[in-house]
């Protein structure tokens, strides 16, 4: 793991740029702490830059309250090369919206499984390079989407205690499956009227989880929408967890 | 309104059983205030008696975070005269689950709205001489069951201003097509695994609410198993709303 930049910022947070092989990816450190912090792991849709202002915000309020914060880029996604697969996908699920036709699981599956495939080995070897750092111990929290790779991740990653998922892109069948053998406490979060999404979808992959605990909080307010006190939430569920 | 008993409990909260005509009820005040509080009333199952720990325990919460709070009998339990159409439904619901049939629309609207008819009159009534009382001022929120009769108070009854509705119990569906008609902040709990309970009802439910604050929290547990992280959730929604 190489940093290439770093700054402390106004609320003391130490955020740091780093390489890992082909992976890219930010690393936000509370200003200074006694002993080695819990670790979160910020996934998003892809895009980093994009994606940049709300997870330092996610980050850095991690941060604040005693984690360490981390996110890496989507394969395929912001300056990696492109996934022509996944793009292809992207276009058939395009058109199919637009003609008002249903999402196959096919569709799924190409625009899906290929990202889930490359990205859960990719934050395995960075939570390797994470927990080798001084000062980051453990336990560890994956946070947000895409639903399918931290459900994956929950089912492989035997470090990762605790999630909250974001529950608002696709999920491919198999992936439903494969959630039943989940057992790590889980905050699932749907936004009830997200426009670009499958409801149906998340509730079965609700429904499929094995965890003994787990709770989903539906809101109103689309895909982008999730209100502010669902910040808060899920903070608490990791500060029941992780700490 | 007649207070029949009262007694200050060891938190300093002020527990009263009172009667309303036909009615009979418990509230719950803050020791000391300075100013008119608001009020939570607390909807149950039925059967104050058997109901009492679980609802002096919220009730006493409520107070000591600074609400009154106030529960009635449903129509049909405790002391009161029998329900002998809903005592019917009520057989007519235990056969259908016990044979593994399906549990009809008619069973349901047979044991739920004459229930809805008669307890949401009496919600009322009691509302009146609540607000007449020196020390409760509003605004008024509504928790817990039957959730049929939460949602009709939340329809007819202006007064209230936010609820959380315990989605425990099986909803005609004209209840579910009043639904449309409510447009207060809700806060809806559902227990994912209750085994007397259809969740597809509930989730039909909780689309069809017209509100654009509304939030849906399920949770693994079983019927009576609402984990106890639940009560601060329901606590900080009406400190969000009715203070």
């Amino acid at each position: 793991m190489h940093f290439i930049s770093g700054q402390r910022l106004d609320d003391g947070v130490l955020e740091r740029e780093f390489t890992l092989g082909e992976i890219s990816g930010i690393l936000w450190t509370p200003e200074s702490v006694s002993a080695p912090v819990p670790l979160i792991l910020n996934g998003h849709p892809g895009g980093l830059r994009k994606m940049y202002p709300r997870l330092a915000a996610r980050a850095r309020d991690c941060a604040v309250e005693g984690y360490a914060a981390a996110t890496i880029e989507l394969p395929g996604a912001g300056d990696r090369p492109r996934f022509a697969a996944v793009d292809e996908a992207r276009a058939d699920l395009q058109r199919a919206l637009k003609a008002g036709e249903p999402v196959t699981d096919d569709i799924v599956d190409r625009l899906v499984l290929p990202l889930v495939e490359k990205a859960v080995p990719e934050w395995r070897a960075t939570l390797d390079a994470l927990l080798a750092l001084p000062g980051i111990g453990g336990p560890v929290g994956f946070s947000g989407g895409v639903i399918a790779i931290g459900t994956r991740l929950a089912v492989v990653e035997p470090r990762v205690e605790a999630a909250v998922l974001f529950a608002g892109s696709y999920v491919p069948r198999g992936i439903i499956e494969e959630a039943r053998q989940v057992t790590i406490p889980l905050h699932v979060l749907l936004q009830w009227d997200d426009e670009g999404n499958d409801r149906q979808q998340a509730l079965d992959l609700f429904d499929a989880f094995g965890s003994k605990e787990k709770t989903l909080h539906a809101n109103m307010g689309g895909h982008t929408g999730v209100p502010r006190f669902e910040g808060e939430a899920a903070s608490r569920f990791f500060a029941r967890h992780l700490k």
